[in-house]
């Protein structure tokens, strides 16, 4: 593992991190938080997916989350959102797609499939490398994130529910198999049968009988995606009469951006810290 | 005053704002945030001086000062550090001078005095054009920054006791006339006297007699600029036996960056709303 920066910020270490990734098939960056009590003992982790066109680098500068996780002890990992790197498949002019763009999923079509296993790495790999080279408590994982990466969030919250204990999301995308900015991306990278596409829909996912104890969803009613690529009343439909618990906020006057996360953000770390113990 | 984006952020409103500028001579784009407490009645308001190469946007995404600000009820307004444009006169390859390096200071110099008048434009102008647009009480006054912007507080602060209420810094440069990374520019800026570099010196000042109650300094001992270009200790040794008040707190492990400056900006807000009723 190759380090990037290493910064004190709230008493504990803002890094970033770079090494060379199996699943994604080339090098891949991070960032992470330590807490200052990670000197002392082990803490909870929390991953946080960033959205389109972001890298770990948007929330780390953006987000606001240092503070409250020194408060709180909680090691905040933040990856990239896609394979990188001049061999990587892209589609230079459209930012729904190709870098920026991995959807956390693992592509199964040509050309994307060589690099584009964001799932693979997420949840995989990444844990891995993390449980490794940092002071992290895998017995307490939780798991959030913003727009796609609150998708990616909710959608590996519910097919990893022995190993994730908490997931939140702002304005995530909960239905990409049917959102204006993912249907094109899905099918060039899973392919023209949506059968394929339905474990990474968090609502076909709870439809298909996937289960999680609850989501915490903050969404802003100002953001201009939230009507044909967000729809969070899609997910509290899919969620009826199953036992998942489910606590949508819906807050006048915010937009999509990191000013809309970083207000809510303390909150966030709060609904993971009291289900991470 | 023309108006490049509003936002929703804890409670409030981050704006961003152009404006023609007769003391630059161009046009100016500053930030502002304007807490809840801003609908109800008129609010202390601080100013935010950024550091060399930073235009008003860096502490906007990277300060953290929001929360703080929402719950203060402060008015948090963040300048440019120079003036802009394609007729202003820079130095492409030099950081440390014109563009992002106008050091708060009205230049005397040709080519520089066409445009470089940021001292006149942060006491003069900007203040009326917020008291116009904004619900300010400008009997409650603070203002702070950070590096070369800490040197830009600290001197108006300095030589403006009757309007300024309040003033803090992190790591500034406390004598630009002999510190590595200015003295290049004063000479350009301000000519070859010495003498006219005095009043944008915060030591000079102090020895020269100006007076202002109490500094609050955070410094942290890993900045690499500590030695050469910010030396808190010379301000110390400036004060000493005068009166003011200085609470100089050095840092183990802190560098230079915004990681710094967002880990002490709550402290920096609380002492302002302290000493602003």
């Amino acid at each position: 593992m190759k380090i990037i920066s290493q910064t004190t910020a709230f008493g504990g270490m803002q890094g970033v991190f770079a090494h060379e990734s199996t699943a994604c098939n080339g090098e891949m960056t991070f960032a992470v938080y330590v807490p200052p009590q990670a000197t002392r003992e082990p803490r909870p982790v929390l991953w946080y997916l960033s959205g389109l066109t972001c890298t770990h680098a948007n929330v780390m500068e953006k987000g606001e989350y240092r503070r409250m996780a020194a408060e709180l002890g909680l090691i905040v990992v933040c990856p990239d959102t896609s394979p990188r790197g001049a061999d990587v498949a892209d589609e230079l002019t459209n930012w729904q797609m190709g870098k920026g763009a991995g959807f956390y999923l693992d592509a199964t079509e040509a050309p994307w499939a060589e690099h584009y296993r964001m799932y693979s790495y997420i949840t995989e790999e990444l844990p891995a490398l993390v449980r490794e080279h940092f002071r992290v408590d895998m017995d307490r994982q939780g798991i959030f994130g913003h727009s796609m990466g609150g998708h990616g969030a909710m959608t590996i919250a519910l097919r990893n529910p022995e190993r994730l204990r908490s997931c939140s999301a702002f304005a995530p995308i909960v239905a990409p198999s049917s959102a204006d900015w993912s249907v094109g991306a899905f099918e060039k990278y899973l392919g023209a049968d949506k059968a394929a596409w339905r474990k990474y829909d968090a609502c076909a996912l709870v439809e298909d009988g996937a289960r999680f104890p609850e989501f915490l969803i903050d969404q802003g009613k100002a953001d201009g995606f939230l009507d044909n690529g967000l729809r969070p009343g899609l997910f509290e439909a899919a969620v009826k009469d199953t036992g998942i618990g489910l606590t949508l906020r819906m807050h006048e006057r915010y937009d999509h951006s990191y000013y809309f996360i970083s207000t809510f953000m303390d909150d966030h770390l709060r609904w993971h810290a009291d289900r991470l113990g």
